[in-house]
């Protein structure tokens, strides 16, 4: 990963701005600009300088993830952070108003100096835009994810527990290569899979269920999203038409994603495919979100979050639930292109009776 | 899980206080009161009902989840519990300053009504002390934890990596009963035992190693935390040496824990046996926590936390780490009860040459 880059834009960012050092407090994004991702760290940015905090337990590991940082051992990160901008001669320091406690703010108003500036999305602002290695991490882990969802069908899903397959799942996610799953996996059957985020029960697959599977798995810190919906056995018509919809919902909300996009009206206009379908009270859920070092992160289809641009990973994933009966989801993660979109998921979206 | 009883507990907290409303942002107390853990969601306590705040992809969860709760279903949990607030003619709302960010409690002080207080650790000096019903989830996580482990031992280590052994760890977790990890193995071999939070890796698990193994069951959201740590084959005079030193210091810590004790100042007690045996330099972590919804909760060893009592699950883990070479850590979880403490962790202490 571009480490370096990454400080300088930040650095560059810091530089149009009225404070001359960034404190850096989550951790999602200590990682992203130091490659480091213990569980008590901070990072200050100061003249093109990245200073890493994080106490005795990782000394070694951010020694060898971070040889480009400065390393500070103390167990206040962000304190320690604050008391060498001081030293630094900072004036006036951002902080991440999000990602920082009401507490910690109150607290760091009351030292003598620096100053404290709140800051709000300069780092996200930054990630929107994947690297190539990045794509390159988020495709590895979206073919490991296609890769062991078809060999959980082809071992078999019929007299099994949502439970079982969804353990199942996820270690085949890790034999095939995986650092970890990216996400608590969505394993969802019959009725059931009318809920959009089920936790995986006991409950048994039986003939003319709905299998509804959204997961992921994680590589090199980066996070596949992907859902496919099938039924076991023959598929009644009301579960060939709502997939039907789905997928025709999908395929429009994907031509939409191009280069110059605005993200806010795309989650209404492939929306409107399962709206004229006569579905609209089955809508649960917006269609997508970034997708990166995190499972969901920016641009959000549906929010007035920024407009598409080349090497953004999205997903788009509409849905049609039926309390009661059973639900549909098919998610993809594209990359948008200058063509328009690719997908990174390549599982297939046909219509599957297994 | 008691959860009428917690939000007595918490309005009689409030009825003590210059608020009369409080707003829980943080999902893990959303969960210890509501029993619902959404990726979205706040409670809003009034006058001893807690409304629960979700959106549309919860809504069949949280009914069934949370029947004790006033269901609300909206996108901005947040912002919606503040206008109920206000229709309910709450004056003033205290909110977890911990836990709600800088940004979020810049817009709430603009809201015209109510007025906003910061509050600091109420629900989590509930926390502290356990039900039955808690006990004995912890309890059930740490045998999973012990009997898996054990069963790793038995199905053979050596010629494995570290990365297989975790995953097959996880696995026979939930094989044996967990709905899941507790937190992400740290499984270290050889000179990478000396790395208290190791990630593990490729490395091949070799004749003479020490193999350290920091981990836990998760059952009904409760955790489990226990470290072990083996010798592979014969042991080296050094190994057996610190293995000694940190047994010893974990039971004098454990001789310490009962009511009344004082956390602060059992970690530099308990540690006093290392230091004594020529390990000062050798220290790298506080040596205990409390354990609970959260794999590290209040009270810590070593700070000014609070005073011991009965129904508190805490650990007790000193370990000596010699870069380079390797380290030791032995952890269990215990209960403090009216004699002193009881083990949760009943996996076996014993130096073992495997």
């Amino acid at each position: 990963m571009q480490y370096l880059d990454r400080i300088n834009n930040i650095q560059k960012q810091i530089d149009t701005s009225d404070f001359d050092g960034l404190l850096i407090t989550r951790p999602i994004h200590v990682q992203y600009f130091s490659g480091f991702n213990g569980s008590n760290s901070s990072l200050l940015i100061h003249k093109g300088v990245a200073h890493l905090f994080t106490d005795s337990r990782y000394t070694t590991a951010a020694k060898s993830e971070a040889p480009h940082c400065e390393l500070h051992i103390i167990r206040d990160v962000i304190f320690g952070a604050v008391e060498l901008a001081k030293t630094l001669n900072c004036k006036v320091l951002g902080v991440e108003s999000d990602w920082i406690s009401a507490a910690t703010y109150q607290e760091l108003l009351l030292v003598d100096s620096p100053d404290i500036r709140s800051t709000k999305n300069l780092v996200e602002d930054l990630r929107v835009i994947k690297e190539p290695a990045e794509i390159a991490a988020i495709e590895t882990a979206c073919d490991i994810t296609s890769l062991s969802w078809w060999q959980l069908l082809e071992e078999g899903v019929e007299g099994k527990s949502e439970f079982e397959l969804t353990v199942r799942l996820e270690h085949l996610f890790r034999i095939n290569g995986a650092q970890d799953r990216a996400f608590e996996t969505i394993l969802a059957t019959g009725p059931n899979s009318a809920i959009p985020h089920h936790h995986p029960t006991a409950r048994i697959v039986q003939k003319g269920d709905l299998l509804k599977i959204d997961c992921g798995a994680k590589y090199l810190g980066y996070h596949a999203d992907m859902t496919r919906t099938v039924v076991i056995g023959k598929a009644a018509a009301w579960q060939r038409e709502i997939y039907e919809v789905v997928t025709k919902s999908q395929d429009y909300g994907k031509s939409l994603c191009k280069p110059g996009a605005d993200v806010f009206p795309i989650n209404d206009e492939l929306y409107t495919v399962v709206k004229d379908a006569g579905y609209a009270q089955n809508i649960l859920h917006a269609s997508g979100h970034g997708v990166g070092l995190e499972i969901h992160e920016r641009p959000f289809l549906g929010r007035k979050d920024g407009i598409l641009s080349s090497c953004m990973p999205i997903t788009v994933e509409p849905g049609i639930y039926i309390e009661g009966r059973g639900g549909v989801r098919i998610e993809d993660t594209i990359e948008v292109v200058a063509e328009g979109y690719r997908d990174l998921t390549k599982a297939t979206r046909d219509f599957i009776e297994w």
